[in-house]
């Protein structure tokens, strides 16, 4: 399956009064890796995914953590997102953030494929993945 | 000049590791406030004025703010909020933020009346404030 | 068991160029909803019970979200948080968000009551709750 | 005077309904970049200037931007940060912002050198800079 990598500096910003990341800028980094994830098994961003398919976006329909070691201001950390799995209008992405080698938060998540129901306004419905899409999200990264 | 006012509780995520608020945060309660103001003195919220007006938005031009005195988790701070002046297509706003009565943190804003600029796309131009907004800006607040 | 109630006006801030929360901000809603909780339950903030017990914190050990229905800027919801189970050295929260009556969104969360390890600096170890916050945890939420 | 110079690409959550950065994040990305400038210039993280000098952080005073283009999710930009002043205990930065070579935002901080107030609890009170970290802001950044 399609998998990236990214190194993250962790921010002075980004941490609580107890010195160690607010838990849900974890969830802000998990989602940046997805998007990049999804640019570059797609070769596209999603401005182009809009204009290219009857597509509005993949939003999280379940999102989960567990949080293994804190991390804080200065760590670098690493990050890797994996597809887990692509169903016919939903997908799953697992992220393994590790610090010195040691698994730090592990992230797991569900998005689906929708587009705006005309039928009922403010509203989404899922959508068939195109088959293209499959087929990029579900080959292997080729190597470096 | 219009003003509205409100309590903000300080969240322990909204703070650092020094204890003390991650200052980008003021901005986020300031505009919140501002948004508030705009619509308590317009009667609408920005979904309705997109619809009623040839509007873009308000963006911020300028923002400025001087931090006095350290807030932290567990806080009560009182945010006070007014029209400072209105010019022809843009607006200023000032922010005072309060711990126990004493000055903490002071926000000064310049918004922009704006739509979207046809001839150069993803980018926007000034266009004059209608004039019954400038009215509802520049009226004293109903007294409560 | 213990639970809260409030009413949260999503901001503008909150939100993602699609126009929704974008999801990170829910679980900050979360954490707040947490806090509170537990000042309420517990009769003191943080810092007091730092001082009184020999307590680092109650860090998130496993978080979960289910995201059913987008809000918007300007929606008001209201989210529920309960106690759901209480443990020797942990506990679990539930949050219900809801717009309009419907649920939108739903929490989840593991905590656990960690005391610095000596032994290992920067890094915490679990210690059993105080019987006095068990029983505050799990005893039903006065009437207001 | 010291300098640095940093890539940023603007994520999905860092932008609002309208799709262009909220705000606030700018000044987040600007903390984030004078926190690096300052590990470069003194050679040390804020944990180790903690032991080393009788510091306890150097927090905003004043922060002001002025915004001139908007820029949005998937937007590379470049923000270069600068000493512009160092005084007995305080000192300013610059930032600019560029997208493709346009300045989009210019951001402007005094920083207070601080010490915690043993006298007044809770609050901080500045402290003059000691002479070699004068030194080292002041000094113009190596080629690299």
């Amino acid at each position: 399956m399609f998998s990236n990598r990214r190194t993250v500096r962790i921010e002075w910003g980004d941490c609580d009064p107890a010195g160690i990341v607010f838990y849900p800028r974890y969830f802000a980094m998990f989602d940046h890796s997805s998007v990049l994830l999804l640019e570059a098994a797609l070769g596209m961003n999603k401005h182009a995914l809009y204009k290219t398919y009857e597509f509005d976006g993949y939003p999280m329909v379940e999102a989960r953590a567990r949080f293994l070691i804190p991390t804080r201001y200065c760590d670098d950390v690493v990050i890797e997102t994996s597809v887990t799995e692509v169903r016919r209008s939903s997908f799953h992405l697992q992220h393994r953030l590790t610090k010195e080698g040691a698994l730090a938060v592990e992230g797991f998540e569900s998005r689906v494929w929708i587009v705006r129901d005309k039928e009922r306004p403010g509203r989404f419905r899922p959508q068939p993945i195109p088959a293209e899409i499959v087929a990029r999200l579900t080959e292997p990264t080729a190597p470096a």
